[in-house]
């Protein structure tokens, strides 16, 4: 593997020194940018492109080719593994992602299997291995999954939904059998996160992005502990290097505390949270990631840095933050607006890392 | 006026001793209920119900012929104001309020005048006036509005929205003509408001439905400080009692500090925060209402009561709570449910007042 020459990303996540604060954007390889539409196009559909490890690869790269963005993220979906299990991804034209056969009986849930991924998953490790390669050590390539709270919601669901009444009712009338199925994508999670990190993922995030719909104390039982479990389960060393984890449950802001126990190396946080704040609470127990408003990018250059600049001082001084966006940068999004949000990351942090 | 034979809901919003903890539930005239829905069918649509008087008054008087409910809450919608002000609010099934005429110029916004409530939204205050008659003392009459924020939200989405792009492009782009639009809703609201209350309304609930899709310092800048001016503007002494304010910024979770110094009588809080821990928050400063998920609702009787239970314990001893949900209770809840969680309220608080 190719020496990497820009480990900002890696060094800020372990609260070691840089010279400035590291950036790259959620959903980065997406729909804002053209030249991932024509890929899209090219691929079909969504799957075509997240099964297609030559064109995940070529979109994975896009985003760098156009910016100075310091991490690489693997272009997938966060429901690779309940697809595996073979309960059949889909997406229908702006209605995000949906299962054919969601789970509908706790026989269902009983009798799903650890998945392999080596066998199951094999085009994602074929596309990590591919992004590697071709980043040719330029920056650090992230692995991924969905949490496993946030995979069940789908699971069960069917899809998206407004207040995950089918996930609930489970939780809270059949909370063993809820767990069960908790554990079983935990499982899985640490087996495809540990592939990716085997193929060449030098850190990795799990997206917790319905966690926040939970109550104070739900959270802790059926998305903490199964995260918990997957943390302790993940292999933290590789390549001679420590593998940062990273969790991110969107709307977790009043939780930070019980996350940063875990064990995690880092805390995704959305924009609800004041950086300054959370980085006194969480202490030194982990790096924070995040965490401008994407809706910011709708607004002027000099409105974007403006913004840039707020969040840096309110982190402060010193190493442990990545800059990101608080969830996924979306569709409608001027791409020269991205450049200078990254840019003005780059140029206005220098002076906290003298 | 008749005396009001139940005034434990305003005793606890104003902290003062009761012998058990008041309960009542956002949206308790719902589609829950087979009697609101025939009444809302007889209406022919919602804004017909809204509308006229007697059938509000019928709608808002139900759960409380149900259930030992401590409250009643106008039933009315959070879009008569812009309704009022010429938006042209209409319902499309199953998909939420819209507006014929979003506005969509600046010179649209400094058009807009302060609502005169008396002439304006007469229905409200008929329907007010009517429900506290037809109440005659058994509980107090909850009156309320959207916050500023949510209602420009609406007005310029033209709809509910899932990313706020227009709205959040104008607070980040044009943070002046914002302000001009939520300080002309801000008055609007006094008007309203104060309205109410002088036709009868015992309590009253400002509805941040949208608050917490803003920014840490965006909130405070957008949502808080247009109802500050709100707070402030508002008739604190009715009818010889103090008439409470309550405020609840739905995922406000983080930003209880900053709600309690508006002077607010109380805080509604969401299911995902620790009630114990936002006691501990806001101190002698304010009242809490809340927060049970509405999804437990899905759950057993007996697993609601443990809920309860749990809520209750968080809480602790003492006055300065008032049970609800986190939110609107759900279409798909069970009646009975609703009756287990309003009993399970008032069997097991009693020990925290003795």
């Amino acid at each position: 593997m190719a020496e990497l020459k820009n480990d900002r990303f890696l060094r800020a996540l372990l609260r070691e020194p840089v010279d400035y604060t590291p950036v790259w954007m959620m959903r980065q390889a997406g729909r804002y940018l053209p030249e991932y539409r024509a890929t899209r196009t090219k691929a079909g559909d969504f799957m075509g492109l997240c099964g297609n490890p030559e064109l995940a690869c070529e979109v994975t790269l896009q985003p760098l080719e156009r910016y100075p963005l310091d991490a690489a993220i693997l272009f997938s979906d966060i429901l690779t593994i309940p697809d595996a299990m073979g309960l059949g991804l889909y997406f229908e034209t702006g209605e995000g992602p949906k299962f054919k056969k969601p789970l509908s009986s706790t026989a269902e849930i009983e009798a799903l299997q650890v998945i392999n991924t080596e066998k199951q998953l094999a085009y994602v490790l074929d596309a990590v291995k591919l992004i590697r390669k071709e980043l040719n050590g330029r920056v650090p390539l992230i692995g991924f999954s969905g949490s496993p709270w946030t995979l069940a919601t789908y699971m069960i669901e069917g899809g998206s939904s407004r207040d995950f009444r089918k996930t609930k009712t489970l939780i809270y009338d059949q909370p063993e059998v809820a767990k069960h199925l908790l554990n079983t994508l935990a499982d899985s999670v640490i087996d495809y996160l540990n592939a990716q990190i085997k193929a060449g993922a030098q850190a990795v995030q799990i997206f917790d992005s319905w966690g926040g719909a939970l109550s104070y104390q739900a959270y802790r039982e059926f998305s903490l502990a199964p995260m918990q479990r997957i943390v302790d389960g993940l292999i933290k060393e590789h390549e001679g290097r420590k593998v940062p984890i990273i969790l991110f449950t969107k709307g977790g802001g009043l939780w930070l505390d019980a996350m940063a126990n875990t064990g995690a190396t880092a805390l995704g946080v959305d924009w609800t949270v004041d950086l300054g704040t959370a980085r006194k609470q969480v202490g030194s127990k982990v790096a924070l990631q995040g965490n401008m408003d994407p809706a910011v990018l709708y607004a002027s250059p000099d409105r974007i840095r403006e913004e840039v600049a707020a969040m840096l001082a309110s982190y402060g001084k010193g190493s442990g933050h990545v800059c990101n966006l608080g969830h996924g940068i979306t569709p409608h999004v001027d791409p020269a607006n991205a450049g200078a949000f990254i840019d003005a990351v780059h140029e206005l942090s220098a002076p906290y890392h003298a």
